[in-house]
């Protein structure tokens, strides 16, 4: 069984980047900037931009943190959004979700400049991936593309099965997952919450992505021998051992799973770092795409 | 064993839109008007504009064709669409494809206005439909939704099989019978010319869409009994039987698939002559929206 490394290749990646900043800057070039909006104090959401930033010191990016309060207007939060689509000094930007519901979050996003869009959630960045032109891709279903490269997981010709439907996990996973590319050219099936004979279906599945959002709803019963097991959830549990009194667990059942998959993604160190690297790659190639 | 009629569901379609054009007459609307733009003298780009134009006529559409040489330049096509996305008197255009080799399909589709694209290729339109936002959708995918719905076939938790990734129909197809919706909620594969053990797919197929382009490719023994067939190929085949020494011809052998399936759409006679209906729809919309 092969442990599926997201936190070192994504370390790799970074370190990718980095180098590529530092080459740039040889050449005369500035360094990327990547802006986030963050509105409220939700320590989840505080915890990822966190991240985020760190990330940006490491791979030698400039970062700016536009703080809002918790009741600003929408109105307000669009005329922040439109002074980063006009900041030139900005090569791209995310507004870190969920905002508060007195705003609403379509038209925020939809506000985005598309080229500025590192999160790829505007529509014509989702446009542009349904249609198989370039643009930015999520982070989460491209991190997984990256995962499978490489680690040279073959994909062509084989069974994808997707569990989950969501807008910026399953739906695109499955769009990058079918198309006709390296990653890519799997018979892909979607499955949700309608679907029947879930583990009917999973069971002929050799790549099986999870991304419903239920702790270890993937059981062992539902895997094919050998299968590649790819662990989108990120769920917080009760664990009475940790000092926090609960931890984070993926939707697959990893020990269970472990016994019979070919390779498999840890939950934390899997899926949950490559978003880092594509939101960095994302923004690296908005500094570089020809203006 | 059914036939779905996409021809007289399309004419009904028609009924319904004329109706409500009357309706909006009476409150002093003005009529919807499409226009088109054809560049060249293909027979069958003709053929096809020419049915469009005598849609509008028979809805009680005002339409207009803009008829570009063979040779226009590319930058005048710009233009000629520019003048299109300006005049307050057309609601929405359609550009026929194919374009000369000279030409940028997709630099010319993209300078469509997104709420003028009745045809639903811009990527914004696109990456709408992928994140399940409003907007106009390709008339062929939602055209088969139409028939799903008004021939009452149950669509949730029902596997669906799609051959064909193309991004006008087999793509945008899976999307829409995935999503959470009336029709929709289907279990979704989406196979193509790399997908392995085709017929032992097929076969599971509660829902078979063909949408690959070559003739009679989808046989009797892929079929599950009872199965809905949905054929949207549109291929034309020698035949010396007729005087023209051709006919055209599905992606689905009708003899056999007849004798297994539980429903099934004709060729001709299916799932084209919708796509005028959804075609026109759009434009109808495009005229309702609220400025």
């Amino acid at each position: 069984m092969i442990l599926i490394d997201g936190k070192s290749t994504s370390l790799q990646i970074q370190e990718e980047i980095k180098a590529r900043v530092e080459l740039r800057a040889g050449d005369g070039h500035k360094k990327p900037h990547l802006a986030a909006i963050i509105v409220g104090d939700n320590p989840a959401s505080r915890a990822y931009v966190g991240h985020k930033i760190k990330a940006c010191e490491r791979v030698g990016f400039e970062s700016t943190l536009v703080e809002l309060s918790e009741s600003v207007q929408e109105e307000q939060l669009l005329m922040e959004v439109e002074a980063l689509n006009n900041d030139e000094s900005i090569d791209g930007f995310i507004v870190q979700l969920p905002l508060p519901d007195h705003i609403d979050d379509q038209k925020v996003l939809e506000a985005v400049r598309p080229d500025k869009d590192v999160d790829g959630f505007h529509p014509v960045n989702a446009g542009n991936l349904s249609l198989g032109l370039p643009g930015f891709q999520p982070a989460t279903p491209s991190g997984i593309i990256e995962l499978l490269k490489r680690y040279e997981i073959e994909t062509s010709g084989k069974h994808a099965v997707v569990i989950g439907r969501s807008a910026i996990v399953g739906t695109p996973m499955t769009l990058l997952l079918s198309r006709n590319a390296n990653p890519g050219n799997c018979t892909v099936t979607l499955c949700h919450s309608r679907t029947q004979n879930l583990e009917e279906i999973t069971r002929t599945a050799d790549i099986l992505i999870a991304a419903i959002g239920r702790p270890h709803f993937v059981t062992k019963s539902m895997i094919k021998p050998g299968a590649v097991i790819i662990d989108v959830g990120i769920n917080r549990i009760p664990d009475p051992s940790r000092k926090s009194g609960s931890r984070l667990t993926g939707d697959v059942d990893f020990e269970g799973a472990s016994e019979v998959a070919g390779s498999i993604t840890p939950v934390p160190g899997g899926v949950g770092p490559m978003t880092i690297a594509m939101l960095l790659r994302n923004t690296l190639e908005a500094t570089e795409r020809p203006v």
